[in-house]
């Protein structure tokens, strides 16, 4: 054992001074959701993969145990926590508002500074959301990172059928993957090259890749209403306004629309959103409204829900310091 | 997914009531430890099963990763402690106060009630660790298990070298592990078989039987004084006086010395304890003194410690009010 190697890739220790903080963080987001009515779910490290795989989009760490089932580490909290509820808390008065704080993992790590294991706090509500409570969700999701001291932050706002909708307006069914993994990666270099291969001519090609490279306010809402007509966009846009009006009413400015925001999971069916900071080259964390994922257990009910990532706002706020 | 499974044997889900109970537990282990001076040590879920291997005597859920590296679930958090501190933390202040609240998994869960997952709050104490030290962090554990409100606590204290002295003593050095298994499983009739079968008297064999059953307080160190002479024990016996005296002067009455206790882990070198209540039939926790652990790690410590597993405060706590 001398000369024993230390950890594997993707993994790592916390000595005192990052503990004593994870813990604090921990513990002031307790607080706050608790405060709203907020109660928590904690359910094991690892389940069937059958069950894990059901929303995972990532790789999941995958093992068979002794009796010979195929188990997994949980790669979210969403699944495991529609998994508890659908089974055994849908009696329950709604919304049902449930928050977690928990460590999830991912088998690719291949990505600079990834790391298989990190801690997720997080909330989810199930029943009927409406839009006031959505924007009182991602209100509170601000007030915590704010007490939490995160600097310059951003929220980018979007909704899954505004991409939708622009895919049927301009009839690009075949390329949706294609277009999705492209505004995913914010790649709108590419993005032209797709509709050009697509056929569409010189103006829409323009037109399109302008709005979904645009962030900002009720402007691009604007903008967005001339180039896609359809119904399913429409009360998109209805969806956002609202929720905009009333996060700026709510005294929450760190708001910006942005349409090419398509967000991991293919589980989203509505609003979709994420929190940024300059201090760090990938979201704090994000979430959104999906409407279908309970079915698959059975219970067909809406749902909302958020999570942040503990390492992310603790590398944020460790940037800004140093800056 | 219809009709998905739901959990996997061994692993369980804890809904809000639950849920809340475990966190206030954990506050409550964690503000008691942090007045003390303990600071936390977080680690990964998953390391090298070489590294874990090292003080784990129960089963390790392992698995191979995509790069094809052999790697474990921690089974306790000793390991990964020894690991942090002599790589990390050797050079800081002695003596280093480390707590910790993590989950632990077993591959074996063949057991009653036996968990694959499980919650363990814990300190571990390097460097100098006097006889005073040692009582007063008995001492921490039984605080923290009265303001937990676990009723009829009592404490079990042994010493590793009593029962190496008696092993001398009666020349049992064949013996010696099946002694241990015995006594670990307090199966005294194989005991006495298994001292009848190395040849000993019936006078020696029954005094030596009521020795390691009893439980009790200065009386029984009288009567293993008598019975065990050699240099080993004797010192054995003078610290165990000095820690139940220290004890009972800071009005710790829970404590009962137990020749017979015998921690499952090898790496146990000095006094052992353990924590029970009449609700629950395993103890809620325990340790005791490791001076050889650290050096495989490359740096020669004595080191001492405690562990309680949080499912077991809660089903003694549970089980008290139904009674």
């Amino acid at each position: 054992m001398e000369n024993f190697k230390e950890l594997p890739m993707g993994v790592r220790d916390y000595l005192p001074n990052e503990a004593r903080m994870r813990r604090h963080l921990e513990n002031l987001f307790v607080e706050l959701v608790e405060k709203e009515g907020f109660v928590e779910i904690v359910t094991p490290t690892f389940e069937y993969y059958e069950t894990l795989r059901v929303s995972a989009e990532t790789d999941l760490v995958k093992f068979v145990d002794r009796t010979g089932e195929l188990l997994a580490l949980r790669g979210d909290m969403t699944t495991p926590i529609a998994r508890v509820v659908s089974t055994r808390l849908k009696h329950q008065d709604l919304p049902l508002k449930i928050f977690y704080a928990a460590t999830v993992f991912s088998g690719n790590f291949a990505g600079r500074n990834k790391l298989r294991e990190f801690k997720q706090l997080g909330i989810e509500v199930f029943g009927d959301v409406t839009s006031s409570l959505e924007a009182a969700l991602i209100k509170l999701m601000v007030f915590y990172l704010r007490q939490a001291r995160v600097k310059n932050l951003e929220i980018s706002l979007g909704h899954v059928d505004i991409l939708t909708g622009l895919i049927e307006e301009y009839e690009l069914h075949n390329h949706y993957q294609e277009i999705k993994n492209a505004l995913n990666q914010k790649d709108f270099v590419a993005l032209e090259g797709i509709l050009e291969r697509a056929g569409k001519n010189i103006k829409i090609r323009e037109n399109l890749v302008e709005l979904l490279q645009q962030r900002g306010g009720k402007a691009i809402l604007k903008k967005a209403k001339k180039l896609i007509n359809n119904q399913q966009a429409k009360s998109a846009f209805l969806e956002l306004e609202e929720i905009v009006e009333q996060l700026n009413n709510a005294g929450i400015k760190e708001i910006k629309l942005d349409f090419s925001l398509v967000r991991d999971l293919n589980y989203y069916t509505g609003l979709v959103f994420e929190a940024y900071t300059p201090y760090l080259g990938y979201p704090l964390g994000g979430g959104g409204r999906y409407d279908s994922l309970l079915r698959k257990f059975g219970w067909d009910t809406p749902a909302f829900g958020f999570a942040l990532g503990l390492e992310r706002i603790m590398e944020s706020i460790a940037n800004s310091i140093d800056k």
